[in-house]
């Protein structure tokens, strides 16, 4: 169960780095994000510009809280592969020529603050758990739907990492050996079915079978123009959704029939057009597990959003010291 | 790590319990199994005809040991649903009319001695990862290939059961949307391909798609003839096993990218064919998840065959008191 009660009643910073934005926030001890900002990551300028940026709107924000002193700590996340321990970024692909980076001690250098490092699928599953959709659940699994898929697990109130810190790439478990080949080299994955570039590549594919060649340019297609032409009642669109709530659904039934777990809580862009996705997933799950599992499983939305990570990565600046 | 020293150095019996025999092991401190008994379950005759005949076997298997006084413990185990914790079975689809037994106490009143109960899979997992093809690792995943498919995990060293004791049900998990139907009710569960009665099913019908319909009877196949022709260089008894296979290595490669655990260990009766159905299995690893992953999984066989479940028990046995 949640343990609300070891945690410190400090006010805190979470700041959530991804390849393109860095969002801070201000966190109280309720809990609640008082104050944001929101920067540019502008990765090729390398991580110290981006520290000393992420540092100024640190000082910011403790202005921000009653006493600047009343700031406990930070916790901060990013995109892996990265050692949570160590608190390093290894090499992560999203974020071109940063490479060995020891971000957690470069942050707590420029803000003088003692920090923690976790990877960003985790940090949002830790704030969905404790302060989201996963509130009073034991067991959850977050399941990342955005250009990627990806999960992160909590078993018994810890993240379950696997030995090499690599679980939860249900992404990439093969759903269907006649599938499209995927980014990773494989067949039939489920981020062939499920991630934002797989939703486009898709719809195109349904508006070339239907017309003629240059009635839409594919290269205008995106993730999020499916998803908001499925909200407007698009067939094709539709269709795409549900054969990507599909192989969603017979993902998380694997992980159901594998891990045991009933809670399943989706976020990231794609997860934002909500039950057109969610509904085709779930009619799934009876199909690929026993009937037994399928009436525990549940899957419902992230009810964070964008400040799941940032209230993840607060619990986890709680934990400090 | 598989803590050794933890053990008492003491001699414990191990009592396998399956649908159509028992199978009892004492077992000396050294984990040799000194003598064996083997009894017919006699299902029909109820529980307390056969813990009446496993408490003679007992007896008589106590006056092996140097003192009879010197044996500590039971463990048994037996097919599922069972609750380990209370030591009841609940209703084992292949014990026809034995249900809510109280097994672990009615074999110790039986015998005088401690015991406790175990599911026949999770001991035979203990068992290789303690004394067989498990030893010195950190995590271990055993599949049972034989009438079904399922698997137990032992994840840094405990027995991974998940919130209602069911996780590992690896036997139907969805690899193939266009596969065949499974007596779950579902379609293209891994079972469907490697369990003895696909093998049995499979081979009938490629037979049936080369010769005439009466070349031979469909029901004198099993799974045993299927292998044994395999071994004898039968190329549609070899392409059932690499189907068989090439399943069994996709549902590995889901388990490594969910799970991240490396050592995968195959046991019950289909195994038994060893590489004529690991080498497919091995060879599909690769093609359903990442390299990095592929690269570390190992697909071995059971080493301790039917003595796995019984050193499993006699593991249990010595964590009693």
């Amino acid at each position: 169960m949640n343990d609300l009660a070891s945690e410190q009643p400090a006010w805190v910073i979470g700041i959530d780095l991804g390849a393109s934005k860095i969002a801070l926030g201000l966190v109280d001890p309720q809990n609640r994000v008082i104050g944001r900002r929101r920067l540019p990551t502008l990765a090729p300028a390398g991580p110290q510009a981006a520290v000393a940026r992420m540092a100024a709107a640190v000082a910011e924000l403790r202005q921000a809280a009653p006493d600047e002193r009343c700031v406990a700590g930070i916790g901060i996340c990013s995109p892996g592969p990265l050692d949570h321990r160590s608190g390093v970024l290894i090499e992560p692909p999203n974020l071109t020529g940063w490479r060995d980076i020891p971000l957690r001690q470069m942050v707590a250098d420029a803000t003088g603050l003692p920090v923690r490092l976790e990877h960003d699928a985790k940090a949002a599953a830790l704030g969905e758990y404790y302060y989201g959709a996963g509130r009073g659940a034991a067991d959850m699994v977050y399941i990342v739907v955005g250009t990627g898929v990806g999960a992160a697990m909590i078993i018994g109130g810890e993240l379950y990492r696997g030995p090499h810190n690599s679980a939860g790439e249900v992404g990439h478990i093969t759903i269907d050996p006649a599938g499209d080949r995927c980014a990773c080299g494989n067949v039939g994955c489920v981020e062939t079915f499920t991630s934002g570039p797989a939703l486009a590549a898709r719809y195109a594919r349904a508006l070339a079978s239907r017309h003629a060649p240059q009635a839409e340019r594919p290269e205008i297609i995106h993730g999020e123009l499916v998803t908001q032409r499925a909200a407007m009642g698009d067939p094709l669109a539709l269709g795409v959704l549900a054969e990507a709530g599909e192989a969603l659904g017979t993902a998380i039934a694997s992980l159901a029939m594998l891990m045991d777990v009933d809670l399943y809580v989706i976020g990231s862009s794609v997860a934002r057009c909500g039950d057109l996705l969610l509904e085709p997933a779930r009619a799934a799950v009876p199909r690929h597990c026993f009937r037994s599992v399928a009436s525990r499983v549940r899957i419902v939305c992230s009810e964070l959003g964008d400040d799941g990570p940032i209230l993840g990565c607060a619990w986890l600046a709680r934990q400090l010291g």
